[in-house]
């Protein structure tokens, strides 16, 4: 990385925590040169307007949530192994890296009533990561270990219900056992797919 | 109502709209008079300062769902039919009577990070909102319809993760079959609480 990606990177990484913080939607150049301790002339250089850094910080904490989640997912054998492998990566990661809580998830309260270029990005990260997570779940259809009638769509509602759940019990709350709350209702959504002729055999 | 009275609870219809469509930690006094037509100087007699127009919001959203929500679902018989009205009218309530979202998930996560007198009256709000789904769901048990084993304050955060995953597919994807899987998420929590013994006999 250049010297240019190096200042571009430090920036992002500093929007998304004040982004997590205060809001996505409030979120300006001025704000970030100050928390940054960069200049606002070459903050501009960097991302020109206000919507294209608030979009640009979305892309960096998408990439962020790929890397630490979902890739290391991907990367585990298909099935029941993989989903299991998938919620155990998000709750860490929503438990251990984000100290200022889910960017996608107080960013989607803020954007669901204004339209834009920034709403219509959150619509197609969260269409994208309620796609990926059904995606995992039909491995465990195609390996037999889930029923082939349940619905992919379905568990990842369900599952994201109960991220959402986690976190407002956990940020919000400070609920110690918000978390094994969350692994007791995913060990339910798991119970509910499984085929029950596979475990027979 | 005097005509003080009228004003105020004017003026608090319109301030749980604007904060449930931009934010609560955004509402000013200034913004509201704006919006709803008032001089500026008439609405700091009734709320004196920011703050007390966030908690006075609050206060008129908080009782808005509890003669909503709250009151007619207790007013039902005990056990699962109270839980199945508690639910009826919520997700009723969210789909037809909450044009701009829910308030209380919008600033869950706006407050999470900002200590102060809104965050408290937030977490003391949703604890009770916990505590109240609990205490309808132990109508259940003490009815002999769900388990005795089953955990009150596991249904409370479940069922919170299958309004949350509604709210978010229905409000920021306009997911038309947001609905349909949040019923059948209810469906399944329910028939993980139910006594078996008591159904077959």
């Amino acid at each position: 990385m250049g010297k240019g990606d190096d200042t571009r990177a430090a920036a992002l990484s500093e929007a998304t925590e004040i982004a997590a913080r205060l809001g996505l939607a409030g979120l300006t150049i001025g704000d970030l040169a100050t928390a940054a301790g960069m200049s606002k002339s070459g903050l501009y250089a960097h991302f020109r307007s206000k919507e294209a850094l608030q979009l640009a910080t979305l892309a960096s904490a998408r990439e962020s949530f790929n890397d630490t989640v979902m890739r290391p997912a991907l990367a585990t054998p298909r099935g029941e192994q993989r989903v299991r492998a998938l919620f155990e990566r998000w709750i860490t990661a929503a438990r251990d890296d984000w100290p200022a809580g889910c960017l996608f998830v107080s960013a989607a309260t803020e954007f669901d009533d204004r339209p834009g270029r920034v709403r219509d990005q959150l619509v197609r990260d969260h269409l994208d990561l309620l796609d990926a997570i059904a995606q995992v779940f039909r491995t465990g259809v195609s390996e037999g270990q889930f029923r082939s009638d349940a619905d992919p769509m379905q568990f990842a509602q369900d599952l994201n219900g109960v991220m959402l759940g986690f976190l407002h019990a956990h940020r919000l709350l400070r609920d110690p056992d918000a978390q094994a709350r969350a692994r007791r209702a995913f060990a339910l959504l798991l119970a509910g797919a499984r085929n029950l002729e596979s475990q027979a055999a």
